[in-house]
């Protein structure tokens, strides 16, 4: 347990509440999740669920009939065939990224993952009594991990690399050349590739294609809680090379049972033309704040050299500022009234460089943020 | 992983659906979750918390007035004073397990637990690299440890014990007595008592108090799977003594995030006068249930020595038919189409001798499965 760090975006929640409730207004830019309520036609799918009492257990692997629906958005949205076998449901992400690590990894093993990262990643892996080993990435590489990384940080004891694309904190894309190459070199050590597409839903430049696309071999973990906007009903998914299903299947009948029932009825609205629609909605909103809040900070002087291309995430580099990203985001919400999250609660590589800002608020309360902000660094 | 076996349930459930799409008609007495729908008062409440579109990420301890409502319960079902503070809501019964087990239980730690007892509470250790000590229990302690046991299994690196009162599978439950002497035998050796109380509300014949009742040092598991009837909604709950809320937080951040939303709100209707008055019914059926089935089975010729006081499963002894009760179960399903769990499933204490019956179907149904068990015995 002592490995395993609370997010410091809690006590700063914490205290922006505390700063709340004594009556001062705060621009959030800490919050991972999405503003938006879950789109009507999910809602209402539920509702339907529950006045026809379906509120046991679904199978472990899901609801086969949400398994083909997923099957089907690959086929749909990428033209890759997944078959509906491959796809065990989860309770969020986290439930999936558990399953793979659980199935791949043995105590001791290390698990190959960009810092920064998202943290719950390496806390998994520490619970499961495997090494996370962070392999700092920075501008040059889009802040993404690259075959000539993999090579570099490779060890007899590394099993499993982990991708995230887009990635959480940076927003940025890992290229399907990228990929392809990674992929080699992961093969070519007899290691296996996780990628968590989360974010995939919500890639905002070009389009690029899933990472299941190349390869029935890997692994990859997403959710319906980002592009989906459904965050608080704890619903993700693994797709996994067929011979390890079974494995899946056993491991999470032990520790979830199933993903909650009521979530899995909704999600099956979720690709409905009408929820599509509103969701389109929603991406084109997110589209619109990154190209307002992406500009806005750099000419305030954070440095974001490339352009991310997707999530709801930017990662700014402060030097220009401080040489201490958490007290200066402490100041900050203190003084200018916006919350930002500290690097540090995304890994060892440089935090104090960096602050996250998410753009999961309203374009207006985008720009009063931008306005604050712009106050502060003058008085500053 | 090739530690952690797969329900052998869930192979029998594959073989009954197998012979029921093939036209034979099969009583359920395998399954381990009521039969109720949830009431219709907890339904109600989701769907008012889906209009008001109640579908972002919830605080990670749960919501506030969710950690209130059970703080209630316990002062009104129980007369016991347990803090909102201390109450950790979870997805399932297995989050709060998790969580229990997370913050006490370090890599090669022993945590001693019944045998027959439920199958992943060894797997949840496991999975932690700690040691599950099957501790063999039978009819003479009414299949539940005791003080005596408790001091002949305990070792140097023996960190906690898990008790289920009532158990599952075998129904029983931990006397007052015994439970107080447990605990001042754990508490001596600094260990740390965790009690299962998933099946608390569902006990017919003396009432019996929380083991919180007894000491605000121990954890306690609960759930709104089995007494509420909502296994599919994936809500449980820990009592954590309140110096360990902190660990199982930052713990529960990093691998659940928080328990479903809808299933919180939902949750909040669960303790009102109308949905008690629904439950209170339930808790009738299974009554009656087990004062049908308890008598016949031993009419039939299976021993269960003492009656069980909770739960809804009888453990009963086949020696009088078989030395092998796992493939006695699957004929049984085979000639007779009567679904009965094998005793392999509950550990490694005499598995052989015993079937788990689960009184989680319609009186008719088990008045049909007992006329087909003796038909079955009669001719073989």
């Amino acid at each position: 347990m002592a490995d395993i760090e609370p997010f410091h975006v809690m006590d700063l929640l914490a205290r922006s509440r505390a700063l709340e409730a004594a009556g001062q207004d705060i621009v959030h830019m800490e919050i991972g999740e999405p503003d938006f309520v879950t789109p009507f036609p999910i809602r209402e799918a539920a509702k339907r669920a529950l006045d026809m009492g379906k509120t046991h257990y679904t199978p472990t692997t899901g609801l086969p009939a949400l398994r083909e629906a997923i099957s089907g958005f690959y086929q749909i949205e990428y033209g890759v065939n997944v078959a509906p076998e491959r796809i065990v449901v989860t309770p969020g992400a986290s439930g999936a990224l558990l399953l793979a690590l659980g199935v791949l990894v043995n105590p001791g093993e290390r698990v190959l993952m960009a810092d920064p990262g998202y943290p719950c990643n390496r806390h998994f892996a520490r619970l499961l009594e495997a090494e996370a080993a962070g392999v700092p990435v920075g501008p040059e590489s889009d802040y993404q991990l690259t075959s000539a990384l993999l090579e570099q940080y490779w060890t007899v004891n590394t099993t499993a690399v982990l991708l995230a694309s887009p990635s959480n904190p940076t927003g940025t894309v890992v290229s399907m050349d990228n990929l392809a190459d990674m992929r080699s070199v992961v093969a070519a050590h007899g290691g296996r590739l996780i990628v968590d597409e989360i974010y995939h839903g919500l890639i905002y430049d070009d389009t690029i294609n899933s990472a299941l696309s190349l390869s029935d071999e890997l692994f990859v973990i997403n959710s319906f809680s980002k592009y989906f906007c459904m965050t608080g009903w704890r619903l993700g998914w693994l797709v996994a090379p067929i011979d390890y299903v079974r494995e899946a299947d056993k491991l999470a009948q032990n520790i979830f049972l199933a993903a909650p029932t009521i979530s899995q009825y909704a999600a099956l609205a979720a690709f409905a033309p009408e929820s599509r629609e509103i969701l389109h909605g929603y991406h084109e909103a997110f589209r619109q704040r990154r190209d307002f809040l992406l500009p806005a900070l750099r000419e305030l002087g954070f440095d974001i050299p490339a352009t991310p291309a997707g999530a709801f995430y930017l990662y700014a580099d402060c030097t220009r500022f401080t040489s201490d990203s958490y007290t200066f985001a402490l100041d900050v919400l203190k003084k200018a009234g916006v919350a930002i999250t500290p690097g540090r609660d995304f890994g060892a590589n440089q935090p104090e460089r960096y602050l996250r800002f998410a753009y999961t608020t309203s374009l207006d309360r985008l720009e009063e943020g931008v306005a604050r902000l712009a106050t502060y660094l003058r008085s500053s």
